[in-house]
């Protein structure tokens, strides 16, 4: 697993907060430790998968494409990552071997119950919840919140 | 992810199957589909999880270390995958931003929870309940089979 859904959230957070004023990928990759290519790459995902939308030409930028209560870190977490690999199986157990050749099928359904039960944990949580909250939050150094 | 955790539990049915005479790497590397070094290596993290023990000597190899039934897949996912990386947070958002500030103490408790959730789902299964559903299971090809 790669660390593009915390990026992502990060930068859908950001968004929210910047409300109707597009974020430059050079402002968001500041935030984020990131350089703003990677940025752009992941802002692509999440313009495909419809969660944000970007303003051309200048001041333009990422803005999201619907209400933070609208996205939940489920459509996120689906928006960046490849759901096959939370537990990938082995590509070429042998099909004669009694366990070889059935793994596949035993391990299927188990796989899907841990995809489902993540999948129902992270449906509970929306981009808007996690906004509210940064207000809530004291930050991580508190002397960093010095003016 | 990695495959380990898949092929360590296609191992473990294996040597569940395989009762009290020890199994090779090369016959598990061939069941697995992959080559006995990987196997060793996995056996070893195995063996320091108190999940299996190895023979030494002429017809050695790798045993159960206890009773399938008291194997869950969670302690198997445990022994091989570093759980950390289900959902990885970036190593450096910026500390002086109302979002980078905050962002790893937001997504840590939702992080815990879906780990938990997955946890919950493989501490459901054990070695023993994959172990009866092959004699139950028809092989993938069902030609495989003939003898």
């Amino acid at each position: 697993m790669t660390t593009r859904f915390a990026v992502a959230v990060h930068v859908l957070v950001f968004l929210q907060r910047h409300g109707d004023e597009p974020a430059s990928s050079e402002v968001l990759a500041g935030s984020v430790g990131t350089n703003p290519s990677l940025i752009r790459r992941l802002l692509s995902r999440l313009n495909r998968a419809g969660l944000t939308r970007s303003r051309l030409g200048t001041g333009g930028g990422a803005l999201l494409a619907r209400p933070a209560d609208a996205i939940s870190l489920l459509e996120v977490y689906r928006a960046v990552e490849d759901d096959e690999d939370v537990i990938p199986l082995h590509p070429s157990p042998h099909p004669q071997c009694p366990v070889g050749g059935r793994i596949k099928r035993l391990l299927t359904p188990r796989i899907e119950a841990v995809r489902h039960a993540m999948h129902a944990e992270l449906a509970r949580t929306t981009i808007a919840d996690l906004a509210v909250e940064i207000d809530e939050t004291p930050p991580l150094r508190p002397d960093a919140a010095a003016p």
